[in-house]
C-alpha cells in the first residue's frame, strides 16, 4: 500500500472510527465478492453514520485523490452487488444513513435515507398500521430502495418504475455541497414531494446509472391499499402463441385495461425460484436434458410459459377488466383470475398441499405477494440454481455461498417480430454456452418490454464461470447489434459495452464526460461507473 | 446597431437569404410583442430550414458572440409568447423545421421536430384515419409540440404530462453538436421511442425548462382510440365544498379510478373561454360586480366551480367507474355522465339551443373535445376577456390584437387546507388589483394540484397593463412564501422569482451554472432563461 493511500486511511480511521473505516483483508474481500464471474477489492470500507461524516470522508478522498464508490446496502446482486467498478476505490457503505424520515398517510408517500431497506419500510407501514402499499422487487428484502431507485430497477405493481414514482432527490456532490433537486430548492416548499419536475431543469435524472453525486434522501410514493385486488394468470406452452399474446398484452396496457407492469416468466424462471436444479434426476448432467424439464415442471404445475398480473380497483372494475382480458386472449390462452380472499385460503391450505403433493404452494405464491408489495426472500433461491449444496431454508446469502448470477437485460419493443427474435438469440446463445434458457418479460410501460435474462452458475465450478462469462459477453453484444439495449448495467462491464457501443456520430458519451468534469472534477465518485469517468 | 452585431447578421442572412434572417423593425416589434405587461425585442429573427442551417446559425453565433433565444413556434401565449430572455438575443425560430418524421400506429408513437404543431399532427392522423389519439394543450391550434415538451405543459387526458409522455430527444448543442438522449445514442437502437430513461444517466431533463441545447426531434407517444369514451362532469356552487372535493378526487385519482388528468375551472374561468366581458350589463364598471356575474353565469349555466373528465375503457368498466366516482362524491355534489354517442347529438342540437336559449354550446363542448385530443382555438377566446371590441370569429390573433393575459400556475399538495389558502390568497390579491378570480386546478398528478391563475386585461390600458403586473408579482411571491412554487415560468420574470426565491443552502443555480458552463461555455442561449447563464 502506498504512503498517499495509508494517510488517507488514517484520516477515515479518524473521521469514523476503527470500526467504520475499515480495511481488513476478510472484509475487503467480502465487499468485492459478488456473484457475476468478475471480481474487483475494494481499498477500504468506510460506513459514515450521518451526512457530516459523509462530507468528511469526501473531503479526505479529495485531500488525498483517493477515489470512492458509494453503494447504499451492496445488494444489486447479478449486477455486481457491492464491487466497485475500479480497485482503486474505497468503499463507502450508506448503511448507517436509514432513517425513514417522514410517512405521510394522507398524500402516500414516504422519504428515506439510502440505508432503508425495503423489509425496513415494509414493516414500518406494517407497525403503524399505515393502509398503504409500496412496490418492491423480486430482490432480496435487505436491499436498499434509494439503490433500487438510482439503478433505475422496477417491481410488479402500478409503480414498477422505481425512478418515475419518486420525487425530490437530496444529492451530495463530490465537494461535499448538497442538492436538491425540484422544488425542494425552494426553503419551505410543500410539493418537493408530491410533483416530481419542479421548476427550470429535471437534475434527477442525472443521478441515476452515473456517477454525479451520492443520493443523500428521496420521496417514495406509496399506493393506497386497494379497495378489492386480485391477480389474473396463465400459461402458456407453445412459444409462438407467446409471441401472439404479447401483442394483446401490449394492446391491454396501452389501453389501460392493464396498469401493472404485468410478469411473463419461463418455465426455468418460475423453477429456479422454486427448487434447486435437478441433480439427482439429471444424473448429474447439465445443461438440463429435455425429459427431465418436462418430468420437474410438470409435478410444479408449471408451462413453458407462465404469466401473472396484479388487478387493483373497486371490485366490479376489476372483474370488468378479468373480463376484457379474457377476451383478448381468446383462443390463445385460458386465464384465471384468484382474488385476494381466494389467496387467502390456498395459504391456509398449503401445508395440506404440501403433505398430499409434496409442493410448496407458499413457495409459488410469493410472487403474488410482491404484486401486494411483499418483500420475500423466496426468488432468491434461484441463485441457488446450480449449486450441488443445499440451500438455507432463510437467511440466504448467495455471494457468501458462492452462488452464481448473472443478469443482462436487454428492452425490446413489445411486438411478436421482436419477441421472436430475442427469444431466438438468446436461446441459441445460452444453449451453446451449457445454460438453461432463464427469461422474464416485463411489460414495464406499454410500448416496451424488459427481458431479463439469467445465467445461473456454481461459481465454484472454473468451468461453468468462464462459461458464464462468454455467455454474457455474447449476449450483450448481440442484443446491442439487434438493437435490443439493456436498461441496466451491470459493475464489471460498465465500460465495455455502454462506451464502446455508442454510435460514433453521438456526443452523448462526451456530454456525460463534461458534465462529470464540472460537477466531479477530481473524478472522486465511482470512476468508470456506467462508462463516464 | 454596433459593428459586431452588424457583420453577424449579414453573415446570417449569407447563411439564410433576406426572407428568413429578418431585422425590419416591424418584424422585431412583432416577435417582442407579447400578452404580458412587459416585453423585449429581439435584434433579428431567423427562420433556418432545416439542421444544417441551424448549426450555421449557432456557429455564426458564437463567432460574432451574439446570443440566440430560440423558439419553436411563440405560441408561449400568457408567458412571454416568442419574447426573447434578453434584449441583445436574435431569435432563432424552428417554424421550417416542422416535419412529422414517423407515425407508428403499431407502437402508437410520432416523432415529430419542433415545428410541428398540435394542429398539424391531428390533421395528419385525421387524414391517414390512425385510430391513435394526442394529448393536446388548450392553447393554440398552431401551438408546437416540442416547445410545449420543453416547458413541461400539460393537457387533458391520461397523457397530459407532455415531458412524462415523450420519449428519445435528439438536442443540438451551442456548439452544433447533436446529443441523442435515452437509447437513442445506440446505433439501430430499436427502443428509443419506446422507452424513454435509456441506459446511463437521464439528460432529457436537463432540456426542459433550460437553455442547455435546442431540441431538434422527439417521439411523442399517442393513445390507441378508447372502446369507449365519456366525460364525467359536476358543478359546486359552495367553495368549502369544493375543498372536500379535492380530497375525494384526490382519492380517485390514487386509486387508479380517475386516470386522466381532472380539471377544475372556476366561474370566470369558464366565462371568459365561451365571451367576452359583459361590458353593456356591467355600464362598463369592472371588475365584475356581484349581481352581473350572477347573473351572465346562470344564463350559460355555469356554478363557481365546474369539472369535468374524460372516462376511457371498455363500456362496463367505464360506467363502473363512473358508479365509484358518484359513490365517493356522494352528498357533496351531483355528478353527471354523458358518453361520447350523446355528446354527438347535443353538439347535432346545438344550432336549436342557440336558436332557443341564445347559448353556444359548442363552444361549451371545446373543452370535452380537448378531452378526446381536438386541438380547438376556442378557448383563446379568453384572452379578449376585457378587451371592448369584438374579437374575431375565428383566426385569432390575441398578440397582434394588444390582448393582456398572465398565467401564474403553483402547484399546491391537492388537500383542503392547501386549496382553502390558495384560492383566500388568491382572491385577496386579484380583488385588490382590481381583476376577477380566474382560476382553473388540475389534477395531473394523483397528489397535487397544478393552479393556473389567469390575469386577464386589456393591454392597450396602461392602468390595467401595470395593475397586471403588480398583481402577478404579488400572486408570485406570496405563493412561494407559502411553499406553492410554480410549475413553470414566464419569459420576462424568469430570473426574479426563480433564481432569488431559491433557499441560500441550495446549490441547485450553481449546479446549472455549471452544467451550463460544460455545455455551453459562451453563454450563446437563451441567456437568463430560467435564472441560467
Amino acid at each position: 500500500m502506498n504512503v498517499k493511500l495509508k494517510s488517507c486511511i488514517s484520516a477515515w480511521k479518524e473521521a469514523l472510527g476503527d470500526e467504520f473505516a475499515d480495511k481488513r483483508p476478510e472484509t475487503l474481500r467480502r465487499y468485492g465478492a459478488n456473484l457475476t464471474p468478475y471480481g474487483a477489492q475494494p481499498v477500504a470500507v468506510l460506513c459514515p453514520g450521518d451526512q457530516n461524516e459523509l462530507r468528511r470522508v469526501l473531503e479526505i478522498a479529495s485531500q488525498h485523490q483517493v477515489p470512492l464508490y458509494p453503494i447504499s446496502r451492496g445488494k444489486n446482486w447479478g449486477y455486481g452487488a457491492a464491487m466497485p467498478s475500479s480497485e482503486e476505490c474505497a468503499i463507502v457503505e450508506l448503511s448507517r444513513l436509514n432513517r425513514i424520515i417522514e410517512v405521510n398517510q394522507e398524500l402516500a408517500y414516504a422519504v428515506v435515507e439510502p440505508g432503508v431497506t425495503q423489509q425496513q419500510l415494509y414493516r414500518y407501514l406494517q407497525d403503524h398500521n399505515l393502509p398503504l402499499v409500496m412496490d418492491v422487487t423480486g430482490g432480496p428484502p435487505e436491499a436498499s430502495l434509494i439503490g433500487n431507485i438510482v439503478e433505475r430497477g422496477y417491481g410488479q405493481t402500478q409503480y414498477s418504475d422505481h425512478f418515475l414514482f419518486s420525487s425530490g432527490m437530496e444529492v451530495m456532490l463530490a465537494n461535499g455541497r448538497t442538492v436538491t433537486t425540484g422544488f425542494g430548492r425552494f426553503e419551505n416548499a410543500k410539493t418537493t414531494y408530491l410533483y416530481k419536475w419542479g421548476i427550470g431543469p429535471v437534475l434527477d435524472g442525472l443521478f441515476t446509472q452515473s456517477n454525479f453525486g451520492i443520493v443523500t434522501k428521496v420521496g417514495v410514493w406509496l399506493m393506497p391499499e386497494p379497495e378489492y385486488f386480485g391477480v389474473f394468470f396463465f400459461q402458456v406452452e407453445d412459444e409462438t402463441v407467446l409471441c401472439q399474446v404479447i401483442e394483446k398484452l401490449r394492446k391491454l396496457r396501452m389501453d389501460g385495461t392493464l396498469t401493472a407492469a404485468t410478469h411473463l416468466a419461463n418455465d426455468m424462471r418460475v423453477l429456479s425460484a422454486l427448487q434447486q436444479y435437478p441433480w439427482e434426476e439429471a444424473g448429474g448432467r447439465f445443461p438440463l436434458p429435455e425429459e427431465i424439464r418436462k418430468k420437474v415442471i410438470s409435478r410444479w404445475g408449471i408451462s413453458r410459459w407462465n404469466c401473472a398480473g396484479g388487478l387493483t380497483g373497486s371490485k366490479p372494475e376489476v372483474l370488468s377488466k378479468v373480463k376484457r382480458i379474457r377476451r383478448e386472449l381468446r383462443g390463445l390462452c385460458r386465464v384465471r383470475f384468484i382474488s385476494e380472499r381466494m389467496l387467502a385460503w390456498i395459504r391456509r391450505l398449503a401445508p395440506l398441499f404440501k403433505l398430499l403433493r409434496g409442493v410448496d404452494l407458499n413457495q409459488k405464491l410469493a410472487i403474488f405477494g410482491l404484486m401486494k408489495g411483499i418483500p420475500t426472500e423466496k426468488p432468491t433461491l434461484g441463485c441457488y440454481w446450480r449449486k450441488r449444496c443445499q440451500a438455507p431454508a432463510s437467511n440466504l446469502d448467495p455471494v457468501a455461498d458462492s452462488c452464481g448470477v448473472q443478469w443482462c437485460a436487454p428492452v425490446i419493443p413489445a411486438t411478436t417480430r421482436d419477441l421472436t427474435e430475442m427469444l431466438t438469440v438468446t436461446r441459441e446463445i445460452t444453449d451453446r454456452c451449457g445454460f438453461e434458457l432463464n427469461v422474464s418479460l416485463n411489460l414495464v410501460t406499454p410500448r416496451a418490454l424488459s427481458c431479463i435474462v439469467g445465467i445461473f452458475f456454481d461459481k465454484e465450478d472454473a468451468e461453468q464461470s468462464s462459461a458464464a462469462r462468454r455467455c454474457n459477453e455474447e449476449l450483450h453484444s448481440r442484443y446491442i447489434e439487434l438493437g435490443y439495449i439493456p436498461y441496466r448495467s451491470g459493475t464489471p462491464y460498465f465500460g465495455t459495452y455502454i462506451k464502446s457501443s455508442t454510435s460514433p456520430t453521438s456526443t452523448f458519451d462526451d456530454v456525460c464526460q463534461e458534465i462529470k468534469k464540472a460537477l466531479d472534477p477530481a473524478n472522486i465518485l465511482a470512476p468508470g461507473r456506467y462508462g463516464i469517468g
